[in-house]
């Protein structure tokens, strides 16, 4: 099963994956969801949203059911170049628990499903979690339809282009309400599983699998730093006007400012105009994407970013404009459903994490959870994420003990 | 003759110039050349490099001549968002001196041509003054065929979409042998003629014309510094090797030790991978631009910034390859022509620029020199470049004057 998924969107040069939402390597991933659901019988089913469903026992007809559906899953899209984990490692273990339960003879009493959500990374058009807030209305369609991708196409025009009607796209309340709990399963996106618990000197510490507390708030910031252009070999240092150096010291700021606050502060992503080696910048654009254990520490460290801009800008003559493009509140996952999972699992740890998940955003719809693989590096985004083969296996049994126990009361 | 050329190529949303080598919009100002030559009854060629002829009186046939011919000229083509004068002011002036020197009766004795010199800006393909190196031999065909632009397309195949035939690309010695002086008009690309000799407090002094004494040593250098991608909402700060930061000090130090060393040094283009929001970058690629009045000067500069470079990275965990993409020689223009057109102008101001041009190619196999029009904000490879219409009008009664002297002897 994990085998068929591999080579898809993998590209050979860097062994990464560019699986992004509504391109062709999104399609075989979703070819090869429709095919592992009706290679077992399951009812499959696309939402309005474009969002993956496979029913059990065609419990996907019990439309008035009265809330108790356990959903189990995650995402099949990539960022660029990601790992082959993030995501897939919970479509892929969500097939194989539902095996695990058929193979132990488990019948379920409620109905069980598995889902892929559409666009989780949002490494298309910019904004993570279409599918799951389009669903639960934290999206709406009027501000769906304005996305648009790096090369002007809109979110509707990628749709239909994949064959997906996106005149549909809106709130889906009747859908989300007929479930109970939704599990996500995912690979730890750092060490904290690998390390804790762990004896000083021995690496082979930690444990396989964790429950998740919560998810940091974080949030994207656009930074533009208008300056002047100008030609590189003839304009004096004291008449320029050099967005990069304004550019410059702000990502060295928001990492001094990310630090002392115990938060997250990154410049990743970046476009420069006109971008020629011999012309002075007119524009540079720059991302920031921040987080923090609470919203005041967040709030308090972009801010000071904000400011250490500003300053330098006035210095350099550069105007900084800053567009807050995305914001998550912290995330509790429902605590009576954490509790019953990390018992359930035997006092597996329980952690917090710094990355957003469509269970994040379903979890102020309905009760939901994640389970953690352990990820030995830490690394992730990155075709240098891994995880272990009997630690993949454990995440299967822990999550089949999890449906059991939810969906046989 | 000069409202012709000015819509083409422009961006209607900036007003800038992206009159890329060999794209349409390059056609349509070599379309335009070929017209303003045929309209004055000039012989019109295309040498093998691609680079455009016109020749008075059938002085083209003269191709036993002994090395006495004029020639004037620039380029039509720009950087991205390029402004108006960089380049075609040199052509226009050069087809206007002509129609002066016909005014005013001259009949020159030697022969005496307009060129217009292929992808002098080297904003597609990377490299300044293709046309002017490949005639002269400075870059060699084979070089010329590996260069390729963004997209992948090599020169060749460039050439070749644009209707010029790649194969007979190479050194030109012939044609540059029959040419006794090159005189290259252009726009001043800072304000060294506004405010030469100007008295305290009147904007309006300095000079209209003036003459280029040397083009200051330059080079461009690919920084390319390669961390490790992570998930940049769950990668603790003490786990990374975030490359985005030791690019960002290696701009600032850039900035500092050209201040230190009056040079210059530019960060202008920037490409990041994978290049997402919510990605610490795996590779960050940052071109440098510096320049120098001397090559000891420049050379100890850049040793500086690899220094400062290497340093930082260390302590990132990110490894910094740099490669030298392009390195000009200081250039002297021939003293006797430079001395003879200053003295010719009644004593213009004699200036160092540092712009490479083609004229400052050229200097290594014949007698050039370049006149430069007064710019008064000193804004150059951007929309806002500027010249007043009456020193426009000055620039081309010198440049009459200048070939007038150079051409009836």
């Amino acid at each position: 099963m994990w085998r068929e998924l591999l080579p898809v969107g993998r590209s050979a040069t860097t062994g990464g994956y560019r699986r992004h939402a509504w391109t062709g390597a999104d399609a075989e991933c979703r070819a090869w969801f429709r095919e592992q659901a009706e290679a077992r019988g399951l009812a499959y089913e696309t939402d309005r949203n474009g969002n993956q469903w496979a029913w059990l026992d065609g419990s996907a007809g019990d439309a008035g059911a009265a809330g108790d559906a356990v959903v189990t899953g995650s995402h099949l899209d990539s960022v660029p170049d990601g790992g082959a984990f993030d995501g897939p490692l919970g479509v892929v273990s969500a097939f194989a628990a539902l095996d695990e339960l058929h193979g132990r003879g488990v019948r379920p009493a409620r109905p069980l499903a598995v889902v892929n959500f559409a666009d989780e990374e949002g490494a298309r058009f910019g904004l993570a979690c279409v599918g799951s807030r389009l669903a639960s209305g934290q999206l709406t369609a009027e501000q769906a339809r304005e996305l648009r991708d790096d090369d002007g196409v809109s979110l509707p025009r990628a749709m239909e282009r994949a064959g997906h009607d996106p005149d549909a796209i809106g709130p889906d309340p009747e859908r989300l309400a007929r479930i109970g709990a939704f599990v996500e399963l995912h690979i730890e996106q750092g060490r904290d599983l690998a390390v804790r618990d762990a004896p000083a000197g021995t690496p082979a510490g930690g444990h396989a699998v964790g429950v998740a507390s919560a998810i940091w708030p974080h949030g994207r910031w656009r930074f533009d730093f208008h300056g002047e252009a100008n030609h590189a070999g003839t304009t004096r240092l004291e008449d320029r006007r050099d967005p990069m150096l304004t550019y410059a010291n702000t990502v060295l700021a928001a990492r001094k400012k990310a630090r002392l606050a115990g938060a997250l502060a990154t410049f990743g992503k970046v476009a420069v105009e006109p971008n020629g080696v011999n012309a002075i910048a007119s524009l540079v654009r720059g991302w920031l994407d921040s987080r923090a254990p609470d919203e005041e520490t967040l709030a308090a460290v972009v801010a000071e970013i904000e400011r250490s801009a500003a300053e330098r800008g006035a210095r350099d003559g550069v105007r900084v404009d800053v567009t807050r493009e995305s914001a998550t509140p912290v995330v509790e996952f429902a605590h009576g459903l954490r509790d019953r999972i990390a018992a359930r699992l035997g006092g597996a740890p329980v952690l917090p994490t710094g990355a957003g998940h469509d269970a994040g955003i379903l979890s102020a719809e309905i009760p939901t959870a994640m389970l953690f693989v352990r990820n030995p590096t830490g690394v992730s985004h990155s075709p240098a994420e891994s995880a272990e083969e009997d630690d993949c296996v454990a995440g299967v049994r822990a999550l089949a003990d999890v449906l059991e126990d939810l969906a046989c009361p």
